[in-house]
C-alpha cells in the first residue's frame, strides 16, 4: 500500500490506510481510524482519540464511530483529532490544531495552525479558519466562510449558571469574520456578511451587512 | 500496580505511580513526578518539566518540589505541566493545555483545551477555565469561577518598561467571565460578578455586578 | 560533541549539532537542520519542517534553506519550527510555540508559550512576544518591541475576497502592545508607542503616542 512511515509511529488495531500515505515520526493513530489515499500526516500527532470527561463536565455521548480522513487531505504536526469525526477530501489542517468528536469538515477547507473546533460542529466546503481561531461546540459554518485569526465564539449564554441548550453560532455562506472578533451564543451571521476585526457580535446580522465595533453595529449594506 | 502504558513511554527516575493508572503512547514523565490512583494521561504529553529561562527573562526561583497529580485526575493529549505544581483530585486537563510551575489546581476543576496557566497562580475548586483562555502569572481564582473561551489576562502594568511587582487578577467566588474578555493587571473581580464577552476590564468590580464594554461599565446590580 | 539526547529522539540526515547540546525525549530534528553550541531543546518538538499546503492556499515558495538555530538558544517542549528560518543567539522559545518558514528571530528575543509566528516575518533583537500572541505573515518587529499576551494581527485586508498583496503590521523600536489588542493589516505602529489592552488599531500611530479603545484613539503624547 506504499506507506511511508516515520520512526516510533504507533498504529493501533483496526486502522485502515489507503494508497500513498505518509505518516511522520512519533505520530499515534488510534484504534479504528480510517485513512484514505494520498493522505499526508506530520510528526507527533494523535489521531482517533476517544472522547473523555469528568463527572462535572458535559456528558459524553457514546461514540462508536471512527475517525475518517478522506483522500488527499494533509495534516500538520502535533495535531489532535477525535474519533467520530469526518474530514473530507483535500482538507488542510495546520500544526497544533485540535478537532473534537462528531465534527464534519467539508471538502477543500483549511483549518489553521492551533485552531480548535469543538464537538458537534459542522464546517462547510471551501471554508478558511485561520490561526488560533476557536469554533465552539454546536456551531455551523456553511460553505465559503472565512474566519480570520484569533476569532472567539461561545455557546453557553448563561456560562454554566442555568440549564440551557448549548447553541453555537450559525454562519452563512460566504461570511467573513475579522481577526479577534467575538461571536455570542446562538448568533446567526447572514450570507456574505463582513464582521470587522475586534468586533463583539451580540445580535444576528442580515445578509450582506458590514458590522463593526463593540457591540457590533451596521455600517453599510452592500446590496 | 496495574499500570496501562502505551508504546515509547518514557518514565524517568524517581517517578511514583499509584494504582490503575493509564499513560498513553509517547508520553514523557520527568524525574520525581508523583501520580496518584486512577489517573488517566493521554498521548504525547510532557509532565514534570523543570523551569527554565534566559538571562533577559524573569528569574526562575529554584524549585525542589515535584509535580504532584492526585487521584482520579484526567489529562488529555500533548499536555505540558511543570514541576512544583499540585493538581488536585478529579481535575480534567484538556489536550494541548500548558501549566507552569508553582501552580495549584483545586479539586474538580476543568482546564480547557489549549488553556494556559502561568507560574504562581492558584485556581480554586470547581472552577472552569475554557478553551484557549490565558491565566497570567500570579493570578488567584477563588472557587466556582467560570472563565469563558479565549479570555486574556496580564500581570505587568508597565509592559516591561518599569520595575513593578507583577500582579495578576484576583477573581472571587462564582464570578463568570465572558469569552475573549481582557482583564488588566492587579484587577479584583467581585463575587458572582458577570463580565460580558469581549469586555476590557480596567477597574475593580464589586460583588454581583454585571459589567460590559470597552472599557467595561456596570449595567445592573443583581442584589 | 557532548550531546545529551533523550529516548526516541529522531535525528534525520544532514543535521549538524554543535557542542554541549541537549535534546529532550521524543523530539524530531528533520533533515538539514543546523544547531549551534549550548542549545537546549525540550521534549516532543518537531524542528526543520518543510512548508506544505493545498491547491487552495497561498503558494509555497520553494525553500532550499535549512532551519538554523544559533548558540545559547533554548527551545521548550512541543515546539514546531519550519525550515528556512533563522533563530539567532540566546533566544528563548516557549512550549507549544510555532514558527513558520522564512522567519528571522533576532538575538536575545523571547517567544512566549503557544505564540505563533507566521511566514516571512522579521522579529528584531530584545523583543518579547508573550503567550498565545499571533504574529501574522509578512510582519516586521524592530528591536525592543513588547507584545503582550493574546495579541492578534492580520495581513489580509479583504479576507480572501480580492487580490491583495498581503501586508502585516510594521511595529517600530520600543513599541508596547497591550494584551488582546487587535492590529489590522499593513498598520505602522510608531516608535515607543503604547497600545492599550483590548484596543483595535485601525490607523497608523505616530512615535511615542498612547492609543486605546475600539477603534484605538490617542490619549496623550509623551514627548
Amino acid at each position: 500500500m506504499n506507506l511511508s512511515k516515520g520512526n516510533n509511529v504507533v498504529i493501533e488495531e483496526g486502522v485502515s490506510i489507503g494508497q500513498n500515505v505518509s505518516i511522520g515520526h512519533n505520530t499515534v493513530i488510534l484504534e479504528g481510524t480510517e485513512i484514505g489515499d494520498n493522505v499526508r500526516i506530520g510528526c507527533n500527532c494523535v489521531l482517533g482519540i476517544q472522547a473523555n470527561g469528568t463527572t462535572n463536565m458535559r456528558q459524553i455521548i457514546e461514540n462508536k464511530r471512527s475517525l475518517v480522513i478522506k483522500n488527499d487531505t494533509k495534516i500538520g504536526n502535533m495535531v489532535s483529532v477525535y474519533s467520530g469525526t469526518l474530514i473530507s477530501r483535500n482538507v488542510f489542517i495546520g500544526d497544533h490544531a485540535s478537532i473534537r468528536e462528531n465534527v464534519l469538515i467539508g471538502e477543500n477547507s483549511v483549518i489553521g495552525r492551533a485552531a480548535i473546533i469543538e464537538l458537534n460542529s459542522k464546517i462547510g466546503e471551501n471554508c478558511t479558519i485561520q490561526t488560533l481561531s476557536y469554533i465552539t461546540g454546536d456551531t455551523t459554518l456553511e460553505d465559503n466562510v472565512f474566519i480570520g485569526p484569533c476569532v472567539s465564539m461561545s455557546n453557553d449564554k448563561y456560562m454554566g449558571a442555568k440549564k440551557y441548550s448549548l447553541k453555537g453560532p450559525h454562519i452563512k455562506d460566504g461570511a467573513k469574520i475579522g481577526n479577534n472578533a467575538s461571536i455570542l451564543p446562538g448568533i446567526t451571521i447572514g450570507k456574505k456578511t463582513i464582521i470587522g476585526a475586534g468586533s463583539v457580535v451580540t445580535k444576528d446580522t442580515s445578509d450582506e451587512e458590514t458590522v463593526v465595533g463593540v457591540p457590533a453595529k451596521k455600517i453599510k449594506t452592500l446590496n
